[in-house]
Order: C-alpha cells, then sequence, then structure tokens
C-alpha cells in the first residue's frame, strides 16, 4: 500500500512537472528530461509511469479536464442549500474559476495551451470543446428557467463567453494582466444588462457573497462603474 | 532593375512559404529547409535574404502588421465620399476582415500563430497589442461621437472584441468554423443592442452595402434573428 502511495505520488509528480513545462513552451520544444529533471523522478521511472511525451500530454490534458469538470463546471443543478443560485450566476462564476484556474495551475494552463497548439499529438480531449459543450448547457438551463431577456439566444451568449475566456488565455502569452478578475469583470459588466432582466442583474450584482471555497480563491462580479 | 523585381519576388515566396509553414506548425518545429523546399527557392536563395528562421519569423510578423494596418484597420476618419459611416459600423467591419484575413491568409494567420506561441522568440511587433490599441482608438472616437450609450464604457467593449476574436483565432486550430462570419455575427448580434443606441443599432442593420474591396471578400454584419 505504502508502495502504491509511493508510485502515485509520482505520477502526479510528473504529470505537474509535465504541466509545468507545456505551459511554458508548448508541446514540440519540450524534453522528457526537463520533465524527469523538474520532477525529480529518474528518467526510469518516468518511463515505468509514461510511455513517451504523447502520453504524458495526454495525461496532462486528462487532469485539466478533471479540474474543469470537478471545480469549474461543478456548478449545475442547484444543490439543497445552495440558495436556489441561478444559472447564469453560476455560470459568471464558473468563468471566474476558470480563468483563475488557467493563471495559477500549470497544469490547467498546460492543457489549454496543448489544447490550443497546432503542433501538438492527438491529446484524447478536447478542453476548449468540454468547456463549450458546459456552457451551451447551462445557458440552455437559464433559458428554461426565463433567466435570459426576450429574444436573446443562448448560442450568441456561448459564442461570447467561450470565445472571450479562450481569448483571455491565449492574450496572457504576452501579457499576464489577461488572465486577472479584472478583465473577466469588464467582460460581464458589458454584457450582462444586454442578456438578462434588471432584477437578475440586480441580483447578480447583490451577490457578493465569498464562493464556496473549491481550492482557489475567485473574486466576484462587481456590476459597478 | 528586372534583377531588383526577381530579388522582391523571391523575398515574397520566401515570406509566405515561411507563413504557411508557422501557420501550421507554430515556430519552434519548422525547418528552414522546409521553407526553402515550399518556396521553390534554394538554401543559398534563402540565406541571402534572411539570416535564419527567427528573421523570418520577424518577416512574417511584419507583413501581418502591415496587412492589418492597411486592409482591416485602415478605417479610421471618415474619408470623403464614405457617406460619414460612424466609428461603431467600422469597428464592426474590420472584426469581419479581421477573422476572414485570418481565415484565408496564411500569413496573417501565422502572424498571429507566432505572437500567441510560448515558444516564439522576439518577434519585433505584438500583433494583439497593436490590434487592441486600434480597438481602443476607434471606441474613443465612438464615444466622442457619442454613439455609445450611456454608462457603457469603451473599454469593456475594447475587452469583448479583443478577446473574443483573438479566442477565434485559437479555437479555429481544432474547429476552423470559429473564423467562419456566423460566428462573428453572433458576437455582435449579442452585443450591439447593449452597447449602442437603436438608431445606430438600426443603421448598422440597414447598412448591406458590400465593404469596399480590399482584397478578399466579407459578409457584411446581419442584426436579424
Amino acid at each position: 500500500m505504502v508502495k502504491q502511495e509511493r508510485a502515485a505520488h509520482t505520477r502526479r509528480a510528473l504529470v505537474r512537472a509535465a504541466g509545468e513545462e507545456f505551459a511554458h513552451g508548448g508541446y514540440k520544444p519540450v524534453s522528457l528530461s526537463r520533465i524527469s529533471k523538474r520532477a525529480g523522478v529518474s528518467y526510469g521511472g518516468l518511463h515505468y509511469h509514461f510511455a513517451g511525451k504523447e502520453d504524458l500530454a495526454r495525461a496532462v490534458v486528462a487532469e485539466a479536464a478533471a479540474i474543469l469538470r470537478d471545480e469549474v463546471c461543478a456548478a449545475t443543478g442547484s444543490a439543497p442549500g445552495d440558495g436556489g443560485r441561478g444559472a447564469l450566476a453560476r455560470l459568471v462564476e464558473s468563468t471566474y474559476r476558470l480563468v483563475d484556474r488557467i493563471d495559477r495551475d500549470a497544469v490547467v494552463r498546460a492543457g489549454f495551451t496543448l489544447t490550443l497548439a497546432a503542433s501538438s499529438p492527438d491529446l484524447g480531449e478536447d478542453l476548449c470543446e468540454r468547456w463549450r459543450c458546459w456552457v451551451e448547457e447551462i445557458l440552455a438551463e437559464a433559458a428554461r428557467a426565463q433567466e435570459l431577456g426576450a429574444g436573446i439566444r443562448g448560442a450568441d451568449v456561448a459564442t461570447a463567453v467561450v470565445a472571450t475566456t479562450v481569448g483571455f488565455e491565449a492574450l496572457s502569452v504576452r501579457d499576464p494582466a489577461w488572465l486577472k478578475p479584472d478583465a473577466v469583470a469588464r467582460f460581464w459588466r458589458l454584457i450582462l444588462p444586454g442578456i438578462t432582466s434588471p432584477e437578475t442583474a440586480a441580483a447578480l450584482h447583490a451577490d457578493r457573497r465569498p464562493p464556496r471555497p473549491r481550492g482557489t480563491a475567485v473574486q466576484r462580479l462587481t456590476l459597478s462603474r
């Protein structure tokens, strides 16, 4: 059992080290020897867990997908005691969570970097597609709950939300300020008044409770100008 | 003179071939021999014009910046006979032009791919920053002309426009549909009614004239749902 735990620990260290390398350099320029050195794991130890670089890249993207699913997109369906928070409030919160995770977590950042790099191998997952599907789902929920204004199409909101969040990730390579909560707040301050009723926008405005902890702190949306 | 023309032709062929290679593979995996082969220029001919791969990457980005300046962002200040088109109309048109150029022109696409790749060398230009500055400038013009609704901040609109267009480019690596006019239309259909007066939105809606030709066709915005 202790041996199994040690193996799991080594595997996690390798995935994290690979994430840090891929997040900085993309797929092609990264070498296995740099990853094993960064993880403090021998080359043989790396090969015990992973067949090669492609295998490691897939593990990084799979780990990023798990974080996306469990910690960013978990907020579908109002849980009991959740105060009946609406779908739009959960969408807004998830964009803050996602951008914050990309900023702070090398594995999540590398997952997107690898997904968006033309030179990546087959990764088994498409993080952007997963994110898009979840955004469309929660917007459909918002539409059913009549949280969207008359004539507002969920698909249009989804296009803007997905393209903007992915754009923040891409732009942050040159300027990290694009991953700060301020950028997300500017986007929602522009979008929300146009897509929902004044009541819902006001409720989101008033909702200044800190989010339930999920590993990283996120800032609440403020609609004040 | 004929010799000079031939040299200029060879240089252009090399920049275009480099753009096609960089657009597909990013910076690191591309080799000079692939570029010279694609351009139909000898290795010696390539080295007559360019010191190496960094030099070629900078030439691609400089050419993309020139296209951005001359053909996408040219529409600042109403030219005489331009029918006094407003700043917002020119911003909308420029987003269609930009996304269309990224879709169809390997040099422009490579310019953004290189700008957004973590592994690129110093490129001398930051295309995203150039685009952001122009978008902020034309939105300031829209604000002065009172085309923006009360309380709408140009900086918020600029954030959404820049992040969305760059996001389209990034997402298109996995799904080329993100670079089609439909995606741009969904964005503006969502944004315009919230940021401008009904009159300006209606004017943009009615403005179905084809844009003045600038090398590539772009589709007009339609606000119909």
